[in-house]
């Protein structure tokens, strides 16, 4: 069962501090096949359902080019999660591991990640596979996969340097 | 070069609305050896030197059950970086592409994700190789790497289904 609001035995909660070190934009909505948490994958799959993710203004410019990636790391704001516990209990068995050492979606800052399948551009929106949230879900970034990206611009030392 | 915050012949930069749809905490700060742009990697790389992400109350103990990932995927701020442009030159050579097209640090919500090896958990600093980012970058998230995690919690539905 996913988590609804509830603190299951074994987890901690803290008090955290205001979330207002730095502002993010919500620059497109991603619209999925899932309207509730119950519904939703664990984990996205490459084979798994098209999902839509639609691209806001002033920001559809910044599209130009992405058709030459195959597959694209997403993330985006999971904006119904809780924030505060640093002790999870996925299994709700009375274990519980750190929030750090889980791909929860409840974490200080509720950042998901997933690769993606890019399978069509249509103006401002991409159709993708690999998706794992909730319809309704604001984007935050759109990357190539850092796997089949090679940087453009000239290397520097940093690039060279090895422990 | 690195952008140091000019606009490049073929580059388009927006008016973008006030970041202010979600909030973000700094949950600990990076120490890497690169103190300028001039000197970062434009990628990490696994068998780069050794950085220190000191992680910050109250979530030193969300660490618990981390050392059982020789892999991990962290996302910092890249709070050096404009957040404006929708083209950019990387080659400055008055070619441009989409940011969304780039993993280049200037994006409308400049988070930077890499993938990095965990060498070593010293109380609330964990030893890292594989990060590109500058002395000081705030960190907002930690999780173990996608492809060594399984989920802890049963399946759900969304698991099963495919496109």
């Amino acid at each position: 069962m996913v988590r609804r609001n509830e603190i299951r035995a074994g987890e901690v909660a803290v008090d955290p501090p205001a979330p207002e070190d730095a502002g993010l934009l919500y620059i497109g909505r991603i619209a999925t096949p899932w309207a509730s948490r119950l519904d939703c994958p664990r984990q996205g799959r490459l084979d798994g359902p098209a999902c839509r993710i639609e691209i806001f203004e002033p920001w559809v410019a910044a599209l130009a080019g992405i058709e030459a990636y195959e597959r694209l790391e997403v993330l985006y704001w999971l904006d119904r999660s809780r924030r505060d516990l640093v002790l999870q209990s996925p299994r709700n068995d009375g274990t519980a591991r750190g929030t750090f050492a889980l791909r929860s979606p409840v974490r200080p800052n509720p950042i998901g990640t997933s690769i993606v399948r890019l399978a069509a551009v249509e103006g401002a929106t991409l159709i993708v596979h690999g998706l794992d949230c909730l319809d309704g879900t604001p984007l935050i970034d759109l990357k190539p996969d850092r796997s089949l990206f090679q940087p453009l611009a000239p290397p520097q030392p940093g690039d060279f340097q090895v422990e």
